[in-house]
């Protein structure tokens, strides 16, 4: 498509001239005018791009929606978001990041709008009423983590199933047997069933009860303040636990330094370790925390990929794509104590 | 304007009737489509937003314009944006986070598209390219930051000047003569004069002179991991100061973090004070770091009144506002130490 400094260069003008002829928003010769106008009609340039739009039924925008009003925007749901749109950019698209409750009305509207060609979905629950919507609708999605039920639904997200199962292995090698996993709990109840937090308890159960260890769960805000009251409660009502999963960014490091206020030192007292968080969250902590990082930029980019291919019908396959979280060590991860402080 | 929701309501059908008939995704019986159409033309139900858009100029999309691709996405940037869509949302708006370098031509597209009625300004340097573009445009716009030439622009800034101010007075109140002022730099060319790191350089190096103190400036990324670079560096090389302003937000807690590992003890060793953060970031450390907290919330809901103001004509007043951050005390402030360990 051509933009507007191509006009200028074509018609001989500063980028300036053209923008004041297009919006009327300075005097302009009619000589000037007149070879603007013909540089635009030359390249096929587009002054309207909501004309435009009806035209060929294109914006080039995608919406990325996220319930950034019910539910706090983490660090790494930034990184989801830049590497999303970074992507989009790349190909031609504009993504933006469109604060959206979870409701199917709200999905209605924009799909009937006409203003985006395409949504990634991000905050997914098992039973998404936005993903039933966007089902019925003529505008291509693509899902950013995964309801319950996939069938015929275009996804990329994080493999909790198979990162928590890792993360308790690597827990019994260091010779603990009592865990906690905590997490960010359902929070406001449009996130009931919230994906991350329904599918790593219920793989955090199974396989704590497999392999014999005892397996608790506590649930706090994510927030640092969050974290600081976790440690609180842990140090009250987990005086055997030595190894915790911490599943709630935000919280991570008001944790681990409630724990130290608390007295307790990593790893000789406790052994924490992040999932699904960052190296920029856990270095935030001293020490740092060992993480199992969140694969963000490379699910941003492919569920951006996944639209845009559906959306340009370069594909007739269905993506459905899991990407582990990757190890990396750190300083509270140590054996277990023989006996607790 | 008339929702699905009341489309549904008058013609006693349910929400996804309604969206079925809209959107021709699934069969409709005739005598449901007449009641559904009978109900939305009672109502004035616009099924496309862009037609209507066109019809009357309006999209009721806001974009909050910020480089996310070029400036990473702080903590205290979200607040901003999610204060500021939730005010577009209660004034009937929506508010879009639209990643966009700061570059005129682009944002001559956006305004030239009609996709959004107004735009706010983020991360605005003091000669901005995009503000030049906006004044020649029709299109509404307010600033969250201001530009060195503020006459005729709607903004509303943090007021860095007496924030610093008071800051360095309180140091001084400590018994502090020689500190660091530690920030993120220009980073990017593309935020040539960013605002709110010149501002805060110049009053830092006026009023240190004008108390006769020593003040020295740092450099550092917007990470954990380029906080505890900064400390490392700090340490090696301003063994005499013993007070620190950080106004690098996401290098805060592995600044805290690293001066730790080198030994340090906060605040017998060195105080600091973390400048326009929030209490959540500033509580990931332990001890807790004394604070001058953005007020992210609030400017975020009036830059967005100034547009909605000026977009629906309200005002005629030029709104120019700024507010200083408000501290709040934390571990990390206390007396100078005779001599450094």
């Amino acid at each position: 498509m051509a933009t507007m400094q191509d006009v200028a260069n074509l018609a001989n003008v500063s980028l300036a001239t053209v923008s004041f002829t297009i919006n009327n928003s300075k005097p302009v010769s009619p000589k000037t005018r007149a070879k603007v106008e013909a540089a635009m009609k030359d390249l096929g340039y587009r002054r309207n791009a909501v004309g435009s739009a009806l035209a060929r039924g294109r914006t080039h925008v995608l919406a990325l929606l996220y319930p950034a009003l019910q539910h706090r925007f983490s660090p790494t749901s930034v990184r989801f978001f830049t590497s999303a749109a970074d992507q989009a950019r790349l190909r031609g698209y504009n993504l933006v990041l469109w604060p959206m409750s979870n409701d199917a009305e709200a999905v209605s509207e924009l799909t009937s709008s006409g203003l985006v060609d395409g949504v990634v979905l991000m905050e997914v629950q098992l039973d998404d009423p936005r993903v039933a919507e966007l089902s019925g609708s003529t505008v291509p999605f693509a899902l950013i983590g995964r309801t319950r039920d996939t069938a015929g639904i275009p996804f990329v997200d994080v493999d909790f199933e198979s990162t928590v199962e890792k993360a308790i292995d690597r827990f019994i090698q260091l010779g603990h047997t009592d865990l906690v996993l905590v997490d960010g709990g359902i929070g406001n109840q449009l996130l009931g069933g919230y994906g991350p937090v329904a599918r790593t308890r219920k793989v955090f159960g199974e396989v704590t009860a497999q392999r014999g260890l005892s397996g608790a769960i506590m649930s706090g805000v994510h927030s640092s303040a969050g974290g600081r009251e976790l440690a609180k409660e842990f140090v009250a009502s987990h005086p055997e636990t030595t190894g915790v999963l911490m599943m709630n960014e935000q919280a991570g490091p008001g944790f681990v330094a409630g724990l130290q206020q608390a007295g307790y030192r990593l790893p000789q007292d406790v052994s924490v370790v992040a999932i699904a968080s960052s190296l920029d969250i856990v270095s935030m902590s001293e020490p740092e925390m060992a993480v199992y990082i969140s694969p963000a930029d490379e699910l941003g980019r492919l569920g951006v990929d996944t639209l845009i291919d559906r959306l340009d019908k370069l594909s007739d396959t269905l993506p459905q794509l899991l990407i582990e979280c990757s190890y990396s060590s750190g300083a509270t991860m140590g054996t277990a104590p023989k006996r607790k402080k």
